[in-house]
């Protein structure tokens, strides 16, 4: 699609105080990262530290902060406003709305194949693809979308506005917000992970929760959240959880927290409020996370935090050769402390300069 | 749903010899932890560790061990049982069977839209949910109950009273031995990853296994387990697998082992019976673990373990800043026990005491 | 189903320079590996290194290099070609082309219960199954195999031969080459990770991009493709991945590279090609790997790789107890660093010859 670069403006007007510098009547046809944009494309400086990019884009108009105002200038059209990222953000989604193949734009708001429970309530203008299964006293609210192949169980509750993609299943009971977003794959409510040993064997601790969704939440492709074993699992408004990322039973994770792609979080761990979590890093079960903790990629979280802070833990990558060597040496490094120690102990000066001791 | 406590006991009373102390007539609506019971609800004291909590709390009526009868006594209410953990297991058993909200506890029991190949054998009891398709030859045995969008391939065999939850695919040829439960998104039987290197290409090596499943195996949300190459990978009987988790091509996994989710095990891994592999945990190929080998979480095993035991290894997390210093210094962890032998071997009286050489 | 050698060696005369030495008449019924090959099977030594398992193989005929002509002609019936490993790649095929149970060799080509919009494009012997879904304007090449309860979005292009397994789901304008073969679950241009922080809130960055994958590429079972957020995610000819892996938007993998299981790629990384990713693996966002660049399982990697090479990073196994007393020591290695440097500068002689300094 092309549009004007004042009716670009003119569309983001009522949620940002943004000036254009240069010819309202560029026209516009997409978005571009700074180096690869070309002349009927949008940019954008998301940072100070690729200033140095800006000078050479060859965009059709770039939007910067005020503080780049001068440099953005210079190189020519350009959009002023306190926080680019976002008004960038508001850009791709004006594009999404307008562009002609966006999802499900097509075809008709209940495809005639959807299996529909007769006890099934559903409000205004839901949506439902084809070959979803809509289970008994399912409640989907005003604006829902249910995409081809959701399983939607009994007693489901989806709030207003609330997008599923394809292939999503929700369990018996579970409850989402308004305005979530889940993509294909995702499995809510599964049974949490719950056995008791008995005589060498595992027996079954029936799931008797479910799991509570807020609003705003985006849950990504393949994704799995249990539903708890005695209590709920609970995901709070605005949380953001990638792809494959896995929720035990009984978890807590707090408003506006993000978990980035294969992260796990085992049953009962008790996640605060706008933390983030990096790929595939793992936190074990019954851990509480303070509000505002950031945990590295492929970290493990083995003891609760209470301070807010970034915390890693990974080994360092290598050349596989140099690795192994010091790998080997890891295994006896209790060892070697023990050496040191021993070899301190008989040397004076060192002892009197010896910064700490163990 | 309520029930009375006399009710409950006697439900129980051919599996356990348990003794109720207090009112047998007190109603129960629910199972809650401890910590959070009120006045209509059942708990138990799993483990002594946590005597400390039960003194406070409102629960109902409490399960507890012999050893806790006292403490537990003199609180009110109490059920004295063997092994309070198990008979709480069993009593979510009961709660999910009145739940009035089980999973497929409506709907018709072979649904219209399903596809069921005319050459597919279903004994007596077999329930099929929307959606469903079955293939040529399948044979499903009595009570088996296949969720709504389930692939169930050519020639697969299904055991007795195995559920497959909504939307699982179990490929052509795999076999499921009874009373497996089997929850959303999980794949069995998809190809192994087995390529042939040929000049700077991947020539693909077909499947030919299957795979072989036991009785009593709980496969979790999304999890995949691939087929054999030539042989067959195997899964036995008890086996508990989470969510998330990835099993190669002719593995074999012993007897009431348990690997808990995002673990993976990759290509001709054998496993032996009552381990268990925490989540996120990876096998590598080819390896053999003992049976009661125990792997923590996101530890990744490198070589065959012999002996029964805990084995970890992991990067102990911390502060970011102190993380990075000691990561760069392990980066030379060789270079730093070269430097300290020379010390070693220049200090006469630190030589005599050393504990151990390089 | 059961071949004579001679036939076997014929079928695959036209790409391979083959000899056989023994009873072309002998009757082979399956393939097997070495150890547990019977005398009606055909099996084949793929490495030097198990050279010790052939005398005491019982196969009906094992595949050999010319290297191992002459222990194999002790055992007996061999063939002898340049690379058995190859050589049994293609024999895998031969018998999976021919066996009686191969996956979809029944059923109509279009199953009557798919939902074909009436603006796609199939072109001739497609096959379609049941349940699978497929939007407006999907444009699927000659012999393309759609599975059961597989979602095609709108404007989707799929290249001659590309075979989908059971519930595949590719997302709007998605596209893949010739020959892929996808498995099921996998979830191809679903929404990239992208969110501008504001006031406390993640801001959606809807995801224009694509996914665009070229030919001959397999992607396993769950595994997760982003869609670009700006540009596209790009998967070049002959990438292979394994299952539950995770690509993030905008990465691009270069030709006839591979990543195992559990493998994660965050957003706008770039693999070289012929690189290898180990299970488990993570390789962070932005950064760029050379071709023929192979990382160990587990290992995650944090900064780019610009030389060809075998890195790795994870922290070595072991007892738990041993463990964790060098993981404690671990955490103050850094002062153990300065603490020897300390008694490097009071011992003049350990200073005269210490090997390296910090």
């Amino acid at each position: 699609m092309t549009l004007r670069l004042a009716d670009i403006v003119l569309s983001l007007a009522g949620e940002f105080d943004a000036r254009l510098v240069g010819d309202p009547d560029t026209l516009i046809e997409r978005l571009a990262p700074l180096e690869s944009a070309t002349g009927s494309e949008l940019s954008f400086l998301s940072h100070p530290k690729y200033l140095g990019k800006l000078a050479t884009s060859l965009a059709a108009c770039v939007v910067v902060s005020p503080a780049a105002e001068e440099a953005a200038r210079r190189r020519g059209t350009c959009i002023i406003v306190d926080d680019p990222y976002f008004y960038f953000a508001r850009l791709t989604r004006l594009w999404k709305q307008r562009h002609p193949s966006a999802v499900g734009s097509e075809g008709p708001s209940r495809h005639p194949s959807a299996f529909i429970d007769p006890l099934a309530q559903l409000e205004a203008d839901v949506m439902v693809g084809a070959f979803a299964s809509i289970g008994a006293r399912a409640v989907l609210a005003k604006g829902v979308s249910v995409g081809a192949h959701c399983v939607i169980g009994n007693d489901v509750r989806l709030g207003a506005e609330t997008r599923l993609e394809a292939r999503v299943t929700v369990a018996d009971g579970c409850v989402l917000g308004q305005r979530c977003l889940v993509h294909p794959g995702a499995v809510i409510g599964a049974d949490g992970f719950g056995f008791a040993p008995h005589a060498g064997r595992w027996e079954k601790i029936e799931q008797l929760g479910i799991v509570r969704i807020g609003d705003d939440v985006e849950i990504g492709a393949n994704t799995c959240i249990d539903r708890g074993a005695l209590q709920d699992t609970v995901i709070e408004d605005g949380v953001k959880l990638d792809n494959l990322v896995q929720i035990g039973h009984n978890v807590r994770i707090g408003q506006h927290s993000a978990l980035a792609g294969c992260a796990g979080v085992a049953g009962s761990a008790v996640i605060g409020a706008h933390c983030t979590v990096g790929g595939g890093a793992v936190v074990l079960g019954h851990l509480n996370l303070a509000d505002h903790v950031h945990i590295s990629a492929a970290s493990v979280v083995t003891r609760s935090i209470h301070l807010p802070g970034h915390y890693t833990g990974l080994f360092p990558i290598d050349d596989n050769a140099r690795w192994e060597k010091n790998a080997a040496t890891l295994k006896q490094l209790h060892v070697l402390r023990e050496r040191l120690k021993a070899l301190e102990q008989t040397s004076p000066q060192a002892l009197a300069k010896s910064p700490k001791k163990s």
